[in-house]
């Protein structure tokens, strides 16, 4: 539950945290869109302040004027519910509106929200659960705009650097943190799924993708302690593990040889050695670090290789809830399971626009578990059920094996 | 377990049971491939001839010569292993091997397996796994077959008639029988999977998929006894279904509007009222027939239109293995789950190129449970598993809700 | 002028001898298309069927009837103004009617045109043009299936040889002749295109495109005597011609590229040897042969690699009628020009489905002049303008230098 | 013959102009590229610069030092000779180098330009042979700067206005000149091309596609001496013309229904009424005003539906240079010819990167003669040859008929 009296203040932290995540950014680099699932930045900015208004301040703020007519079907993403929206691809062919102008969208908009949520002393349930949703999807674009942003820069003949703190900071961090044992998941029955109990401190929010809480029949299981290093996928490349279809799913094959796949993505070889990009330019690859920005086609190929497998979500879960014995420890990178994303029992797709979020992906899409260094702060539990095609490869993924 | 005394026999009836399929056709008819997914007949009776010519005659019946140096090549399918294989679009463009030449092939490679199997008093059980996979195999293919027979005459705009009395005969068998009753499978731990002692008369086959048995934990849910019937669907239609995108997944809604769905394959509106194209012609949608040729899309669509939803593939396996009250009756229609086609626990792909069957397509398809009027006899089970990516629908496939 | 009395057998010599072409056939290679500009030999068979049916019969003969309602659709080709046609890619999907369906339908077609031929004392003028049209347009379609025929067979991993004593018997005589002097066009105004006076003995069939002659102005130009060899053009490849860019039109070097093409067509390099498929199978490449199935983009980039040109139509036209001097020798090869194909001065487009002959079609094409091994007797002339995109090169197409 | 002693001010001139088209827009205007014709506005600025450093300073002028080693790769466009190009598709996924860094590089090579100009009392022909062909390369890209802006901007949902001077004075300018009779071409021999004898001013460029200068024979003929209005088109439009197969070339009627393509470029229909974007927003179409951004196929189903046709590339140069009667009046829209762009008699590709400037695009495009209204002053002539393909129409194009 989020704190009424702070709300507008945790209203302001989001919103100013977007802005933080761009604030390197040159104007050009906020337009570009080089592929279907990037998105400019702009957009992003644009999109997540329509958000607010559509959803919250046009239905609930009287006299509320929109601050541009044409801005809702420019900023519009997946909701087939309000109106037109502008097709995924041509978000990159947006000159206008300006970023300029999509900052003082933002400003607008955060002035009446605020204003909005002052006036509030007790805000009712329905409104407040709004509100959070809101909140928690604005951290979800702004995990995709660092993905976004090192793709942009990331494939420019330049390579620029461009500063990320909240990345690079998160990522030494976990760096320096020492190893971790196994987590064994002993046989049994185990719930799975967002429970109110789960959280003493009254913190209930979660997505309708984790609910209803079920029970599950797992068999005994060992979860790696450690996320496969950069150190050890170059031995899975070096073994010919890219030329070889007997570790490939027959999807990741084709993707393989249909996309000439070679390393995880924004690696680079010159001169024999392996370098990646980061948001310091380009460096090279370091043996110690989690392998990140790998597709699951080539997180399954890498543990078939090893003669193992990937875990599923539910042994995810209960490794990292584990009543006895050490939990996992995640958190770097989102940890691709072997798992469709697929509805709990009893989900139930809520009513009207909002309900458009989650459900309707609930085909041909794996789920990750964990969080990842780009992930904002307080958006991630251990019940999250983050997902992705399996081909994609720019959200900051990594491997964690069973071990058999 | 086959019994040996009958190898043979039982050899050349599933082979004779490929030919019958084809007894009605046209040569012409055995060399198109309309679609990528539709394999000219030709190659079917070619593809399942290859691979006894390769796996048991070539390595185990010494001095064997091949029919034909280029048929591997030709008649190959998915096996990576096994040599350089036609792409599957360019099937249809093979106007050689000619039809009286694939049936020499037949006639050529039957001749050398009677031979071989009947000099086995007691055939190693390794060897007599392969045949009985070999048998399956071919069995699989016969129902493609039809599957493929259909579309080829079904797409061609004299829509011709042609005799497939096995197909006529069981779709006519199972609308004489009476309605069936809901099973209500109870919550609790389940066991699913292949166990040796569902088969007290000793017949183990089973494919690597089924494998291993593993418990689940259930829910209390109730299927409905009976498959969505066309004159269900047709309501559907009627209300809009296919324009109003609140029922569709997000890919079921891209594929509807990519494609111009309106109804299931085969179907014709003319003059407002609905034909579809059968074995017999153009004939009128029957409303008492279970809706076929749906995709999962479609069925996933119609669940969530009528409020409810697709069962599991476990709490299908479940109803239709039912210890207390009524089992499931099916076998009419393969029946779309809502579960991805992926790996049990303990699932080990086995070596070489027969371990290229099944494990490597467990990325991006549906299971669907139970059998269709295609099905050759023998070749269902409550444990058995069919796949198809959840856009197919020229297989026999139909819907059954669960019943909220 | 056809002569009348002739008109009947005429017609039946043109029509056997379409079905002469298709003699060496099997059933199957009837109904293939390997790709989109290949049609099925049946095809052909049926819509040359079509047209005298369609455009003589229908109209002209009194209660004459449909030999079968549908096969109008089937048959139709680019004839926009006579119903919904068969999309071009479709045709190979067609496994009926079949093909003894078709000689049956030709069988028929040709009785009632024989009876309605032989009802004609003197037929009326714009009848007799219709009659005349009807067989130039099945001699194209002759051309066309010998191409069609080579390309299905020449892409089967069989290579199976055919009787098709008609190309190689040509071929032969050809390459029998004595070398031929180049070609000297003096400079000055020239009248091209077809006029009534090249045909003292009346014989007056031309195609619309030849027509209004006119005045052309030419600078002193030379051809070439002969067409270019293998063993020239085997230079070209040896010099690296494919793999130099400076060699080609920007649109060549596109097509070179993504096509991956290093040799013209049924080419095939087997441990060091040029090989090539001909209707009697694989063959080494004979060097003194003239080079076949290259593209215009390939006959402009050999013409530049050797520091030349290829020769404007009109050019062609002048050499070919020379009135002083060796006229050229012509008749093996399709020979690329360097004109785009487009309507002469005065051109004007027929009323009715026969005006889309050939006039909608001068856009993006360029002349071919002269005639090929593949084309009927009496189906070439001086002013005769073929045409293709400048990437075809399943007809039968060589390249002819001019001298500079 | 650039008069030497004003090189560095010609020099400053066009280069000042290609910056003063884009005095309008918006940082963001530069970056985009919505479709793979339309560059985005900044590579404009960056490739004319390339131009000169590579081919004039880097050779010529001693020490010069790159601006920036990775420039070369990044804004070089077709010349396949240096290094490797961006492919055009890629343009517009280029955040980086900034517009800022744009005219950095701009100014830095137009000093050291500069420099390198006043250094000569007395310039190498062959120097400043190449020095005129980049003020005219750059000339051409000011043309599509303009093209490409509007392109932009046009497409932009909220369609915003940009000031371009230098069009909109030329559109009102012409827009008040009185109508103009028709030009009468009488029939006999003309001489086409550029002839030195052209300029007794002795200013001399032309492109090498304007060579050789030869004689073309011509029946008389008549262009009308207006271009087709709005008005006209909009006839055309109303009498259902884009939904009648027989007016198209077969090219053209593919491309119309590919695209559903209904008017030309810019043109949206608003209850009833046309509208089309222009720099100054959207407004209603200009009656009176020359139909404006149609395609080759447009212009030509355009004439034929008017019982005529387009007149050749010598016709209209023959028209524009009448010895007697009153010359074309010229210079509002490009005229569509229907005369493929091919060369002249005695046309020889230049060695080296200059040498790709022009010859290898003679395939598959259309030559246009005369100039538009946003055509740079003094860049064009009676013998200059312009060329697309027959589908482009976001140039300013236009048509002119033959009178018949």
């Amino acid at each position: 539950m989020v704190a009424e009296q702070t709300l507008t203040d945790q209203y302001l932290r989001v919103r100013a945290h977007s802005e933080a995540i761009c604030e390197g950014l040159e104007t050009e680099d906020y337009v570009v869109q080089p592929v279907a699932d990037v998105s400019p930045p702009k957009w992003h900015l644009g999109h997540t302040t329509w958000f607010w208004e559509t959803f919250v301040l046009v239905p609930n703020a009287p006299g509320y004027q929109l601050f541009h007519d044409d801005f809702s079907y420019v900023f519009n993403s997946y909701y087939e519910t309000v109106g037109k929206r502008v097709l995924r691809t041509d978000r990159g062919n947006l000159s206008r509106p300006t970023v300029a102008g999509v900052y003082q969208y933002r400003a607008y908009v955060d002035e009446h929200m605020s204003r909005f949520l002052d006036g509030y002393e007790a805000m009712p349930a329905d409104l407040l659960a709004l509100i959070e949703l809101g909140l928690n999807h604005e951290q979800q674009h702004q995990e995709l705009l660092i993905y976004d942003i090192k793709y942009i820069l990331g494939h420019n003949p330049l390579l620029p650097a461009v500063a990320m703190p909240m990345v690079t900071r998160q990522e030494a961090r976990f760096l320096s943190a020492p190893a971790n044992p196994p987590a064994v998941v002993p046989e049994g029955v185990y719930t799975v799924g967002y429970q109110p109990s789960d959280n003493p401190d009254g913190q209930s929010f979660h997505f309708d993708n984790e609910e209803t809480a079920h029970k599950v029949y797992l068999n005994q299981t060992t979860l790696a302690g450690d996320l496969v290093t950069n150190a050890e996928y170059m031995k899975f490349i070096n073994a010919g593990g890219y030329q070889n279809f007997r570790h490939w799913l027959a999807d990741g094959w084709a993707w393989v040889n249909t996309n000439g796949i070679q390393a995880p993505l924004y690696w680079h070889q010159i001169d024999g050695t392996w370098w990646q990009y980061t948001f310091d330019g380009l460096a090279p690859v370091d043996p110690n670090a989690p392998v990140c920005h790998v597709s699951q086609y080539e997180a399954d190929a890498y543990a078939r290789w090893k003669g193992t497998r990937l875990p599923t979500e539910f042994e995810w879960e209960a490794a990292a809830t584990l009543a006895t014995g050490t939990p996992l420890r995640w958190g770097m990178r989102w940890e691709w399971t072997n798992s469709a994303y697929l509805p709990y029992p009893g989900f139930v797709t809520a009513e009207g626009a909002v309900g458009e979020y989650n459900g309707k992906f609930m085909s041909g899409q794996i789920v990750l578990r964990g969080a990842s260094v780009a992930t904002p702060d307080g958006h991630s539990r251990p019940t999250y059920r983050n997902f992705f095609q399996p081909d994609k490869r720019w959200p900051f993924t990594g491997i964690r094996l069973v071990n058999l």
